[in-house]
C-alpha cells in the first residue's frame, strides 16, 4: 500500500488501531467531491490527459453510485476512505486511477474533505437551531402574558411572563447561531493543493479547485499550515458545545418544572418514560439526556484539545481522532436539538400552578422599595430597609405582602398609604416592568415580533 | 447589608466562601464607570435629582482617585466591589448615596462591569496578538529562503523554508486575532437595566447608558438573559484557549529544536535558565511553560462550562466563579504571549544544523517520483512504488538518493535519466513548490509582504 | 544565580513567567523539614563535617521561625523557596551554605517537598470528611422515620426516609475518604536522593532521610521517575474532584429543596445571603458556591493531565504548575466542606412539606403492584400493567389512589380488595422496605450505627 | 412497554435519543448472569416457585445461547439490554417471564450489571499492563548499560542507561496497576436489591446474590446510593486517564527518539506506515495515536464527570451516558496497552547514536563539580560556579570538557587537577551512580530482578 520501501505488512494490532475507515467512510461524499474537483483541475491545466480524467471522473461517479447504495466494502488493509476510493478506481479504470493522486496528498484531501463536512455542519446546525427558536417563539406567543415567578438562586424572585422567560432561551440560541455563522466562515478556505505539506511543483491552479468545491474565501495561504490545521473541528465544537450549555439549562428547568412540588408543566405521552417497576412514572427521560449531553460536548472539546496540544507542524496521525470526536457530537447535537424542539412544541403549562407560585415567596417585595422611591422620594437603601421589615412582618404573620394591614404598614414606616396596594399584585408587578427588554407583556410581544423579523 | 429581613449575620465560613471583593476588585473602574453612566441617567430622565445626582458623581470620582491610588480598604463584610464602592460613597454623600442603587441591582451591574472587562481584554489579546506576529514576521523575511527539513509525523518529509515554517504560525495567530473580534463584536450589548432579572418599573433610557459605556450595539434585548449570560466570558476563554494550543505547538517546537540532536536553535541567556546542580545547563524554561499553560487555559474554558451547566434562569451564585477564573488565563495569556514574542525576537538559527537535516531522510523522494510523472508520464501511483524501491536500494547502500549511480536508478527503472538529479537537491525542491501558500521563497516573501498589509 | 555559565540575566519577561515564589513559598515549612533530614543524613555518611552540619541546621532553624514570623521576602530573582532558603542561609552561616545542596538537586527537592505537603492535605481533607459525616449522621438520626419523597428522574418515586436520603451522602463520603487514603498510602515514598534524575555518587543513604521525613514506603525505586513523577498530585485532584461531585449533588438538592414550591428545607440567616434590589430574598449562596466548586476541582484535574500529557522523561518545567493548581484546589475543598458541614448541621427540615410530596404523584403505585404478585400470586409484569390502568383512573378522577372506591378498583383487576388499602400509605411503604439497604427506619438506625462504629 | 398508564407511544426522535440498546446491549452477559442469580434467590426465598425459577433460568440460559451465536436483534421499542432479555424470555416461556422482575428494578439491574463488567474491565487493564511491563523489562535487561543522554527540559543533562530509562515506565506502570487494583476493590459491592430506590418489602437474600456474582464485600449498604452512584466508572475511568498519561510520554519518547535528527531507534516494518505521496516515509503512527488516546481518556473522565455534576437523587437518566464512555474507554485502552507492547517489544534501539548524544551537552559537568566537592572539599555551591566556567571555557573553544587542557582547567581553578579525567566520561559518570534508584547498571540490574519479583 504505501510502496516500494516497505518489505513486511503491519502487524494485527497495528493495522487495527491505524484503520480510521470504519469512522470516515462517513465522508465518501465529500471525497469524491474533492477528488473530482481535483481531477478536472488537473486536467485543465494539462497535468493528465483529457481521456484520463473523463476516465477517473466517470469511474469516481460509479463509485458515488455503489456506496450510495450502501456497497462500500470496509477492508481495514486498506486504512481509510481516500484508499478505499482509490482502490475501488483502479479495479473499475485500471492504471489511470493512479493518476489521481498527482500533486496531492491524503494531507490535505483529508483537510478538504473534513472541511467540507464540518461546513456543512454548521448549516444543519443553524437549520436545527431555527426550528427550535420557532417553536420558542410561537410557545412564547402563547404565553406573553402568563404569569410565572422569576428566579434568582432558584429562590422566587420578581413576577415575569412565561413568554418572556422562553425569549430568553431565544437569545442564547441566536447567539449560538451567529458563533456557527462565525465558524463557517472562518474556516470557508480550501487547503486542497498543499499537498503533504509544502505544495507542490505540478502548475496546479487552486483558486479553480477552491471555486468548484465552494469554498467563498479561496485557498489557504499557508501549505504548512493548511494541513496542521484543526481550528475549525474546535471552533464547530466550542459552537456545540455553547449550544449544549444552552440546552442543558432549558432541560434542567423542564425537569425542575416537571417535578410534582412545581408541577409547572406536563409532558406528553410522546415524550415521556416509565419505568420498569413503578407503574405510576411519567419521566422526563428526554431532557435528562438533552442535559447529559453537555458532557459530551464538553468532553469532544476536551478531547480534540489535548490531541492538538503541544503537536510540532505538520500533520501528525495523531490528528485522525479528530472525525469520531466531531461526528458524535454532530448527531447528538442534531438528537438534542430535535428533542428540544419535540418537547417545547408539545408541553403543556399550567398556568394555575405558576401563577401561584408566581405569588409566594413575597414576589412583589421590590414593587414595595420602588413605590417607595417613586412615591415618597425615599432613597433606595432604605427604601429597601423598609420593605424588609415589612417582609418580616408578614412572615411573622403567615401571610403575604397583601396580608398586612393599612395600620401595620403604617407602624413600619409611616410614608406608606393604601395606594400601596396598587403595585402589590403579580399583574401589576408585570406591567410595570416596561423597561427595553423587561418582562411586561407588551415589551415580550415586540420582542417576539422583532426576533421574528430577524429569523 | 441586605436590609431588614436578616436576623443574624453570616457565619465566618460563610463569609468566607461568599466574599468576592478580593477578586472582584479588580472591577473597580469598570463598576464606578458603570456607576457615572447609570447616574447620569437617572438624572436626564428625572428619576432623581441633578443634584443628588451632582454629588453622587463626585463622589465616584474621588473614590476612582482613591482606589487608583491604593486606598481600597477590603472588608469581607461587605462582599464584593459593588458594596464597597457604594459604602464608600455613602461615607462621602450621605444618605444621597442610596439613591444610586434605583433601577438597578447588583445582577446587572457586575454583568456590564464584566463585559467592560472582558471587551478590554479582547483588544490587549489583540494587540498582544499582533506584536507576536509582528516578530514572526520580521524572522521570517531574514528566513524566507533558509532551508529547514518540513516533518510529518516528526520524520523528515521535505524540504521547506523556515520562513515558510514560521508564516504557519502567523496564520494561526491571525484566526485567533479573527476570533477575539468575533468574541468582542458578539458581546457587544449594554445589560444594564435589566436590573434584578425582569426589568423595572422606572422609566429609565438603555441606549443611553449602552451609548455612554461604548457599546455599539446597544443595550441586550432580554433581561432574564441579561443576567443569566456568561457567554461571553465563555467565548473569550474558548478564544484563548485556542491561542494558547497554538502557543503550545510553537513552544514545543522550540524545545525540540533546542534539544541537543537537533541543535536548529539557541536561545539568548536572557530567555533560558540553569540549574542548581547542573552547571552546564540552558534550559527552554519559558518555552516550557507556555506549553504547560495550555493546560490551564482549557481548564479555565472546562471550569467556567462545568459552573454554567444546568443552571436555571436566571442568576445563580455559583456565576461568582466567572472572574477569578477569567482573570487567571488573562494574565497568563499575556505572560505567554509577551514571552513568545521575546523567544521569536531574540533567538538563533542555526542554518547550518537545519539545512543538514534538511537533506537526511530521503527528503527529495517526492521530487523523485514527481519528476517520473512529469518527465516519463508514469502514472503518480507507480512513480511513487519505484521511488520507494530507491528509498530501499539507498538505504541498504547507506547513501541518500544521490548517492545512488545512474546504473543503480536505471536498473530499478529504466526511465530514470541522469536528468533526474536536477530534482534532488534541497534548494531544488524547496524553489519548485511554487503553487500558492507552497513553500518556495518567492512565496513567502509574497505571503510576508500580504500578511503584513492585514496587519 | 545558575553558576558561571551565564552572561546575562533573565529579561523581565521572563522572569515573571518564570519564578514560582509566589506561590512555591507555601512549601517553606515541608523545604525546611527536607533540608534539616538531608543535612542530617549528609554528615552521617560523612560527606559534610559535623560542624557544617550543626551550623546548617541551626541556620534552618531560624529561617523558619522568621518564616513563621511572616519574614520571608519574596524575590524573583531568586524564583523558588529552594533557592529563597538557601540564600538566606548564606546570610545567616557564611559560605557552608553552599554544602547543603550536595547530592540534591532542585527536581528531588521539589518532589519532596510537595510531596509531604499533599500527603497532610490528604490527611486534612479526611478530617473534614469526617465532620460533615458527623454531621449527617446526627441529622440523620434525627429523622431515621421523616418521611420524604424518594425521587428518581425529579419525579416522585416512592416514599422515603430523611434518615435514609442523608446516609446515601455518608455511603459517598465514606468513598471519598478512602480514596484520599488510597491516594496517600500510594504516594507514601520518598523521592529524596534521586538528585536531578539519575541518583547521585555520594554514598547517600535515602532509607534514613525518606525515614526522618516520615515517609511509610522509603525511598522511590527510579531516580528518572522520582523527579518526573505528579501521579501523586494528579490523584489528590481526582479524590478531590469526586468529592466535589458528590458535594455538588447535595449542594443541587438543598437548593431544590429550599425553592419555594419544594419548601423542604429553611436554611438559617447565617447560611443565606439577601438581594442589593429585593428585600424579601433569603438565597442559598453557599450551596451554589459549593455546586459551581465542582467546576473548578474538574479544571484541576484537567490541567495538571494536560501539562503531563506527553511530556519526555525527566523533569520539565511544564510541571512546575502544580503547585497553584493543586493549592486552589485544596483550600476550595476545605471551604466546600466546612461551608457543607455548616448548612448541614444549621438547616431546619420542613416535615410537613415532605411527607405532603411524599404522597403526591402516586408515590405508592409500587406497593400496590408488589402486593398483587405476593397476595394475588399475579405475575410482576401484569401487576405493574394493572397498577398503571388504577394511576390512569386515579389521575382521571383527580384523586390519588386511595380515592378510588373498592369498586373502582375491582373494575380494573378483580383479585383487588379492600386490604390493598394496608399498604397504599406512606408510612406502610417505608416500613415495608425492610431488605438490606432498604429504607425502612428500623434499617436507617441500624445503618447509622454501623457508620458510627466504622467512623 | 411501561404499563398501563401511557396512551400513545414515544415519538420517533424520543426513541432514538432514549433507546440504548445500542450500546448496552455489550451488556448481555453481564445482565443473563444477574438475572439468573436473582432468579435462584427468588426461589429460595420462596418469592417465586421452583418451577417458575426453573423454567427462567433454562429460558435465560437459552437466550445467553443465541446472544452468543450472534442473534441478538436489536429493536429501539424495547430500549435497553434488560427489555430484551425479558421480551424474549417471555416468547421462550411465556408469562411466567413476568415473574423475573419482582423485588427488582431497572435501577439496580443496570448498576449490578455495569459493576460486574468494570469489575472485568480492571482484570482486564492488569492483565494487559502485566504484558507491557514485562516487555519494558525484557529490553531494560538487554540494554541496562547501554547508555543514552538523561534529559531535563529537554536538554542533555546527565548520562543515564536506558534500562534505567525503561524501568521508570515500569514504575508508572506498576501505580497503575494499583489503581485499578484499589478501583475495583472499593466497587466490589453489589447493588442488587436496591430496586428502584427504596429497597423492596420482598423478603429477598441480597448476601446470596452478592456472593453468587462474585462481589467480595457483600450488598452495598444504601438503596438510594446503590442506584445513583457512578463512582466506580468515574474511578475506572480516572484509572485509565493516568495509564494514558504515562503512554502519552513514553509515546512521544518514541515518537522523538525516532525522528532523524535523534535516531535512538527504528521501528520495524509492522509498526511503521508509509505514506501516500512521499515514499521514503516510515512513520511512527501506532505512538502517535497512542498519545492521541490521551485525549479521549481524559474526555471520558470529564464527559461522566460533568453528567454526574449536581444530579439529585436518585437515579437520573443522564447516567445512561455512562456506559458509552467506559465502553469505548476500555477497547482504546487496550489497544492502546497491547500497542505499546508490540512496539517495545521490536524496536531497535542504535546503541551508538544515544551514545554520542549521551557524550554531547557537557554531560557530565555535574561531575566535575562532584568531584571539586570531594576531592577538593569545595562547597557545592562554589564547585557549580567553576565547573560553569569550565562549561563556557569548552563552549568557546568548541569542544567538550574533557578537550580542555590541564592548564586551561587549572586557570579556571588551581585546585582541578589530572585526576578529574577519571569522571568525566559518561561510563564513569553512570557507574557512579549507585545511590538507591540511580542508574549504577548494577543498580538497574537489581531493579529490574526485584520488579520481576513483585510482578
Amino acid at each position: 500500500m504505501w510502496g516500494g520501501r516497505f518489505g513486511g505488512g503491519p502487524s494485527a494490532i497495528m493495522q487495527q488501531i491505524n484503520a480510521s475507515i470504519g469512522v470516515d467512510k462517513r465522508l465518501w461524499r465529500q471525497d469524491i467531491q474533492g477528488s473530482r474537483a481535483h481531477v478536472a483541475m488537473l486536467g485543465k491545466q494539462g497535468i493528465i490527459s483529457a481521456e484520463d480524467v473523463a476516465a477517473i471522473d466517470k469511474g469516481l461517479q460509479q463509485i458515488a453510485q455503489e456506496y450510495a447504495d450502501g456497497k462500500l466494502v470496509e477492508n481495514l488493509a486498506l486504512e481509510d476512505i481516500h484508499l478505499h476510493v482509490e482502490t475501488r478506481l483502479k479495479e473499475i479504470i485500471g492504471p489511470a486511477a493512479g493518476r489521481l493522486h498527482t500533486a496531492r496528498s491524503r494531507n490535505d484531501q483529508v483537510a478538504v474533505d473534513f472541511r467540507l463536512w464540518v461546513k456543512a455542519a454548521c448549516d444543519e446546525a443553524d437549520a436545527a437551531l431555527k426550528a427550535l427558536i420557532g417553536a420558542l417563539l410561537k410557545r412564547a406567543e402563547e404565553h406573553a402574558d402568563t404569569i410565572m415567578p422569576g428566579f434568582t438562586h432558584l429562590q422566587v424572585a420578581q413576577p415575569v411572563t412565561l413568554g418572556h422567560h422562553l425569549m430568553a432561551y431565544v437569545e442564547m440560541l441566536s447567539r449560538d447561531r451567529s458563533r456557527f455563522a462565525d465558524a463557517k466562515a472562518r474556516m470557508d478556505e480550501c487547503p486542497l493543493g498543499a499537498a503533504a505539506l509544502a505544495g507542490t511543483s505540478f502548475p496546479i491552479d487552486r483558486q479553480m479547485t477552491a471555486a468548484a468545491l465552494g469554498f467563498a474565501k479561496g485557498p489557504t495561504r499557508n501549505s504548512l499550515d493548511s494541513v496542521s490545521d484543526r481550528d475549525f473541528a474546535l471552533e464547530y465544537l466550542s459552537a456545540t458545545h455553547m449550544t449544549g450549555l444552552h440546552l442543558s439549562r432549558l432541560a434542567e428547568e423542564i425537569i425542575i418544572w416537571a417535578s410534582q412540588p412545581y408541577g409547572f408543566i406536563t409532558l406528553p405521552d410522546a415524550w415521556s418514560t416509565g419505568s420498569s417497576i413503578m407503574p405510576q412514572k411519567r419521566n422526563p427521560d428526554a431532557a435528562e439526556l438533552v442535559r447529559a449531553k453537555a458532557g459530551e460536548f464538553l468532553a469532544a472539546f476536551t478531547r480534540l484539545s489535548v490531541v492538538m496540544k503541544g503537536l510540532p507542524l505538520a500533520y501528525s496521525k495523531d490528528m485522525q481522532d479528530d472525525k469520531s470526536t466531531v461526528f458524535a457530537a454532530f448527531d447528538d447535537l442534531g438528537l438534542c436539538l430535535a428533542s428540544m424542539t419535540g418537547m417545547v412544541e408539545t408541553l403543556t403549562f399550567n398556568k394555575a400552578k405558576m401563577r401561584a407560585a408566581a405569588n409566594s415567596g413575597f414576589s412583589t417585595a421590590t414593587d414595595l422599595a420602588d413605590w417607595l422611591v417613586r412615591v415618597a422620594n425615599v432613597p433606595f437603601r432604605e427604601a429597601h430597609e423598609i420593605t424588609g421589615k415589612c417582609v418580616k412582618a408578614a412572615e411573622a404573620k403567615g401571610t403575604d405582602l397583601n396580608g398586612l394591614t393599612d395600620a401595620e404598614l403604617k407602624a413600619i414606616d409611616a410614608r406608606i398609604t393604601r395606594a400601596v396596594r396598587d403595585v402589590l399584585s403579580v399583574e401589576a408587578s408585570v406591567a410595570s416592568r416596561t423597561s427595553f427588554g423587561g418582562t411586561a407583556p407588551a415589551n415580550v410581544r415586540a420582542a417576539i415580533a422583532a426576533a421574528r423579523a430577524r429569523l
